[in-house]
């Protein structure tokens, strides 16, 4: 057994309907009532305003073009457009498993049995291929995105195996996957996807099905890529562009950065490329390494965390640092009002916080999945469930953001669905299985990695109990309703006071690598008392744009200030870091978060853009909500680095 | 007589070898000894390490095709590349001006003599399109800039004729005038200049040699741009292109802004677009506008340069804030680190001011054209003249800038001679020509604009000397050599307590719009003490990236801050504003320029990228450098705005 395995979906259940049933599941019952639906109703081309997706009628399509029946035109989307299909099933699995719902199921039912149809009888399943042109399979691994979208129908065949118990995607998938193992593997094609996502997919498969193949095609993958191939200057991705006359997109098959093929992956040390390809990469990476016991593979991710969170994340987790390319650039770039810092690459940070813990509990990675989370997640999606953001930046201007050339993609306010659907269903898969990222388990030993109120059956046998309001309470209870083991619970970097206590007891926790350690068994009470004392966080001054300012956070929480609490100007706003920062009601609006109040100045306006006249500087009390929350009151300035 | 006309450069001498011959003259010099003769010979591709050149080739070729001579593919370069010839002969026409050498006039000479014998018969001269097809002559003003070129002849021809009194350029470019008018005036060929130019040159033969058809072209192409056409749903260009099958290098038909056709202009407002084809017409305008005196046209040039200089213009006097489409984009959207802010620009920028003085002496245009010109103009040429930056930030950080995909623009060092060569020849010929903008004539009245040394031979018979070691020196002595009038100097907006003082007599100078006038006659000596405090500057807070910040200025000289000077790294320091700002000594290297010290503190660096941990601030003295030097020691740290 691994030392801190990730728990599945069904190991976990909420605390349905009890006052304390929590903060995550109050947003797991949106992705339920709201985003599922929602979603659902996009992929069927019958929601109002959404752009056309078409993601069922290709299915639809490419099933009756295996039956030889002319489709024509039959696909409309993107090249990876059936990967929402496989998203939103994902998510229903999870949900699923904490909500059973026989409706959902039926329709989730339904739309597995039309994939299963689109599969060819060879096991290939993708529309884009099965309706343009059969030929041209596998021939484009740059940019055709097949394996990407057999990974997202892969994580989505476990999720709703473990959500349901029913295999008929599993089996759909187990297909593929012989498909893939004998063009890849048996009669040894050249390659490896040019969009990272099916190493990781495989080694869930691996896990939930024992499938040797799956393990050995993941290893694949990760192995082969980046190391030099004979032809193409020693590029495979040149080598393939040279041998084909047609594109996707016209993808730079040069650019051996943008999807991390610049050098075998053990040897690579600088996250840089395509932020979700990154992370998608080196979360197979890690869970590869803790499937084989892979030293030097667990060294070279060691070594792209640290790139990342040390020198290439924002404080809110966010990650990729511009829209060209959707990409890394370089240490300590980390511009705050033109970030790309997709919501779906913090995802895929969460999923590689994720696979770190699972062979290292080390509360550094637990405090980014937390970071990632609570701030660039789950502000990606407005709260009401119904739009969403893929660009989080940490300084809107509206005039500026989303309409200079620079800033076209910081939008002001989430948009609704858009043609490249990628983030919205990442939330909700993401939201929907976030028990699987609070809890881990190793020998005898419960892992909590967040604070997620309900219940969580260990495999060793413990069932645990956890009620918190976190992250807008502070105290977290653990109660051992059965079996006995060790409790390990993260003590985050944020809690400079924390107490963990076993109830009616003496003994104390043991710390190691950040998590308090303490022994257990059945009727047992633990209480954590975090600090939840308001901060200011500073920021290394290699962070340019961040020189002379301070951030607030409280908690996992990053505040921010938006013009509607502050006058209608932030960018006048400047902070008293000597001050304290103090409690300041909350925001019915919000969903009822507490603000922060923080004393601070107005900047008297000058009278033209440059003057020589020292501006006047006016006292006042500066109001900071959770971003998480921003931009949910309308169009507004919002800046999370306050000059001080 | 107009009421501030521009001097010629002929009715301007420098004050040649006396101790007091003044900062512009040592970089006339400069441009004399070292940028001209470097420039020739890469127009000759004889420079080493330059990228190629082929310009005067593509003269002799196109004469050779003009012969019926087989050239094959005997062009190379940019579409534009005779204008780098134009440019050259422009700035020694100016620097002839200056300085006559005999040896240089015979090499300018020969090369008037070669563009001449590619001229076609008709009066077409445009080695691109006579290399390569001649069917496809004015087919493309979108792309093409054949009046572009045309547009750098002129401005040539008559540099050329004022600095050597030779007018075989000049009766060339009047025969290409004609076939201009021909083409566009009587057979009503419909379009005009994708990138203006081609109106102010017009306007400049116009002066130089009253021939009518100039002036009545300028009004043409200014009048009819922007104007809803028949067909191309009434965009000129869109129209055009839809009428040819060929692109030079696939220029958007469609976008309207970039080239400033949106709109008929006198109905624009907002400066947009390529930052230098904006300022180009603007100047166009502005001159027609004092030709024809439009008022119309004069209100639309003031709310254009109102947009501009409130709202769209960095400190140093740059303007285009982003290398996508090297333009301006929204209202105070200016970002340091990854500026634009184009040498040509700034370039463009004083040509405007220049023009709108000649209608309208204000000390607001005069103010802006020695910000752009001593910032802006001066920073884009290495000390020694040898390497040239395009793109001028306000911040520089080796390991991002240049480097990062969203800073690629922005090299810590000025490169060698580019492909794109527009910058470097438009820097020596604006330094060449320093004396037609600082002084103006109207009735009797000697307008000086700029501090600049020299003789200056105004039309009404006064001659008058100006000793001056501005921008590093604070007085400027004037000495009416000849005859009587009015002086009128501009009192500039950053001297605080001015002085001006007619030598032995009570008579004061009367100010109006910022300019201080005072009639004189010969032997008079006025004496201007200017305000040489040096001072912090602080930005409106809607400019977001200045916000918390300030910048230093001694007179015209904004001040940046180096790690050559500040022990590697500036990002962790920040200034005590309400400290004085004092002298610093000199630094050799860059020409004995004054340094200025002002108090401040080092940020301690912080033991992570996000820390909670308040960073000490220690004491330091910063060093600052006059903006137009920095890059002269290496590749270093380079800041503007110092959080404060």
């Amino acid at each position: 057994m691994k030392i801190g395995r990730r728990i599945s979906i069904k190991q976990y259940s909420p605390l349905k309907g009890t006052p304390s049933e929590g903060f995550i599941m109050r947003y797991q019952k949106l992705i339920k009532d709201v985003v599922i639906p929602y979603q659902y109703d996009v992929l069927c081309d019958k929601a109002e305003g959404a752009e056309k997706s078409h993601v069922v009628q290709n299915f639809i399509n490419a099933a009756a073009a295996l039956k030889g029946e002319d489709v024509g035109d039959g696909f409309y989307g993107m090249v990876f457009q059936d990967s929402d299909a496989a998203k939103w099933l994902e998510a229903v699995g999870f949900s699923l498993a904490l909500f059973p719902d026989k409706k959902l199921e039926e329709t989730a039912d339904s739309l597995i049995d039309i994939i299963a149809a689109a599969q060819d009888e060879d096991g290939y399943l993708n529309t884009y291929f099965t309706i343009k042109d059969r030929d041209k399979r596998w021939k484009n691994l740059l940019e055709g995105h097949e394996l990407y979208c057999s990974g997202h129908f892969m994580e989505a065949a476990v999720a709703y195996f473990d959500g349901t118990g029913k295999d008929k995607l599993l089996n759909v998938m187990l297909k593929n996957v012989e498909h893939i193992y004998k063009h890849f593997i048996t009669e040894k094609h050249e390659g490896y996807p040019g969009h990272p996502e099916v190493e990781l997919a495989l080694l869930k498969m691996y896990r939930a099905t024992g499938e040797k193949k799956c393990l050995e095609l993941a290893e694949h993958f990760i192995n082969v890529r980046g190391v030099p191939v004979e032809g193409g200057d020693g590029n495979f991705y040149k080598k393939e562009a040279a041998q084909r006359d047609w594109t996707v997109w016209g993808n730079n098959a040069e650019d051996s950065y943008y999807q991390q093929s610049f050098a075998p992956v053990r040897e690579q040390s600088d996250a840089v490329g395509h932020s979700v390809r990154a992370v998608y990469l080196y979360t197979g990476m890690a869970d590869l390494a803790a499937e084989t016991d892979d030293k030097e593979l667990l060294t070279a991710c060691e070594r792209l965390w640290s790139s990342i969170t040390d020198k290439r994340m924002y404080v809110t987790g966010g990650i990729g640092s511009t829209g060209i390319g959707e990409s890394f650039t370089v240490d300590y770039d980390l511009p705050n009002d033109t970030a790309y810092a997709e919501t779906c690459a913090s995802c895929g940070l969460m999923f590689f916080a994720s696979a770190m813990l699972s062979q290292n509990p080390d509360s550094r990675f637990g405090d980014i999945m937390e970071k990632a989370f609570y701030n660039t997640v789950l502000a990606g999606m407005q709260l009401d469930g119904k739009r969403f953001f893929y660009v989080n930046p940490l300084e809107v201007i509206p005039g500026i953001s989303g309409i200079a050339a620079t800033h076209w993609h910081d939008k002001p306010q989430r948009p609704e669905w858009f043609a490249c659907a990628c983030c919205p269903p990442n939330v909700a898969r993401t939201v929907a299985s976030f028990g699987t990222y609070a809890y881990g388990e190793g020998e005898n030993t419960a892992y909590c990695h967040l604070y997620a109120a309900g219940e969580t059956e260990f495999s060793f046998g413990m069932k645990l109990r956890c009620e918190t309001d976190f992250p807008h309470g502070f105290t977290v209870k653990y109660t051992v309703l059965e079996g006995s083991g060790t409790l390990a619970v993260r003590v985050p970097n944020w809690s400079v006071n924390t107490s963990v206590k076993l109830e009616n007891s003496e003994i104390s926790a043991e710390m190691k690598q950040g998590y308090a350690y303490i022994k257990v068994t059945a009727g047992d009470v633990v209480n954590i008392d975090l600090d939840g004392s308001a901060r200011f966080v500073y920021s290394s001054s290699k962070a340019a744009e961040n020189t002379g300012c301070a951030a607030v956070q409280r908690g996992a929480l990053v505040y921010c200030f938006e013009g509607v609490d502050n006058g209608g100007d932030v960018l006048s706003l400047s902070l008293d870091d000597n001050a304290e920062i103090t409690s300041g009601g909350t925001v019915p609006e919000l969903g009822g978060v507490e603000t922060l109040k923080v004393k601070g100045y107005r900047t008297s306006e000058t009278d033209s853009l440059y003057t020589f006249e020292k501006p006047k500087k006016i006292p006042e009390t500066l109001t900071a909500v959770p971003y998480y929350t921003w931009g949910n009151r309308g169009e507004n300035q919002m800046r999370v680095w306050m000059p001080c």
